[in-house]
């Protein structure tokens, strides 16, 4: 494992990719798109799917349906035709086959991204906050990119938040975006205010999925950490790794190009 | 005058880019770059300079030398050879000729691809807050980009605070970059404590210019609203609008481009 090796700038950095177009090499990226991607990749892996399929686009995800795979995804928010269900994490809680299938407007193709320029992904969402700062913190010399999915390529008010949360937890010499990030979180009194405060929620509310932002906010009470295993032709394969099994180094290993 | 058109999204829009990449077509746009470029051209203006001739490239700065020109600006923060001066306000506070010359590593550049993409570009730092925010509120249906200029392409934090200072004093529909540098706003008690947390804070520590901290963290004492009128060939030129000038609409006209 060389993930204990030293980022080129002689201290370990924690960098904010305030939206998906600052991704850039790391030898760790924490993926976040709160609302809702992350927050269904993780209940999905929580409520016992063996993996999470994140495709880059919906046609991707409907020529993954197989037996035992569920197709889940959003287009503006909402079911695309061919799917069985769509990006709430609720839904992704009650478990329905053996894999899911996740293709979203954000989060998934940032996911795939991220799997491009970095050889360890995890994804982060509020959910499983307590259990992505321990798994990235026992690895304590590794540069660090947690990277925001924004929406339609802008920053999204609620994954900064999020990067924030992460980024005051870690120890490390911060970017100035990365402080921008922690200086949003002093800026919100709640996890629930930041997030529903978004443009997001508000597009959420307007197709009656406001539910879905309660459910986004409740923090750490998931001890999943999901990582990219795989990755390649638009489509990056995540399963779950505990934080403890984490500290081992087994669930953070380099992804594997296919 | 157009400028009191409405802006394509059927409401009054209030964005911010976080960096520069983020530019985009608006009817107006704000630049800052309070550490120290919008600092130093806001104070040679008030100190008398008929006007601000910003340069992308320290050569386009040196072939603009002329009688009666100071050539001023910065690379890694100090002057760079040929120079007559730095980029620091404290320097240009005092007048030495009639025009001055300003070529620095962000803001300079980030003016000029600024007047490339709105009709109308205004500078902002700190010391000429509400003059700034006066002038923009005076014409209240117009699309507001407000621009960081960052640091090497990336978020700066001191230019993201400014924003969120901005943005929170005008009406409109806020973008999601928008509220995320309001929240930062709420994140610091003061803004010289946004300003000194920096990275930009630490670089000019480094070579003996901290002074300029606190001197750019001085609030609204300047009423002048600096203007490009006219830009082309890497070059933005800026002249000095009062905020009562600009309540008029003659500060706040159409660029020519050159």
């Amino acid at each position: 494992m060389a993930f204990g090796r030293r980022c080129p700038y002689g201290a370990r950095v924690i960098d904010v990719a305030l939206r998906p177009a600052d991704l850039r090499p790391a030898e760790v990226a924490v993926v976040i798109d709160v609302l809702r991607a992350t927050s269904t990749a993780t209940q999905a892996l929580s409520a016992g799917y063996g993996r999470v399929m994140c495709a880059e686009t919906l046609a991707l995800a409907l020529e993954l349906r197989a037996p035992g795979r569920v197709v889940a995804g959003e287009r503006n928010g909402t079911k695309p035709p061919g799917f069985d269900q769509g990006n709430s994490p609720a839904e992704a809680a009650e478990r329905r086959g053996d894999e899911f299938v996740l293709a979203t407007t954000n989060g998934a193709p940032t996911i795939v991204a991220a799997a491009g320029l970095a050889p360890r992904v995890v994804l982060a969402c509020l959910l499983n906050l307590d259990a992505v700062i321990r798994a990235v913190s026992s690895h304590s010399q590794a540069d660090v990119q947690i990277v925001c999915s924004g929406t339609d390529g802008a920053a999204a008010l609620e994954d900064v938040y999020v990067a924030g949360r992460l980024s005051a937890a870690l120890a490390g010499e911060r970017t100035d975006a990365a402080l921008v990030a922690e200086a949003v979180v002093r800026g919100f009194p709640t996890a629930f205010d930041a997030l529903a405060a978004s443009r997001d929620a508000a597009r959420l509310r307007a197709v009656d999925l406001g539910a879905d932002i309660a459910a986004c906010a409740v923090e750490s009470v998931l001890d999943i950490v999901p990582t990219v295993i795989a990755a390649g032709g638009g489509v990056a394969t995540v399963t779950a790794g505990g934080s403890s099994d984490a500290d081992s180094g087994a669930q953070l290993g380099d992804t594997v190009r296919v």
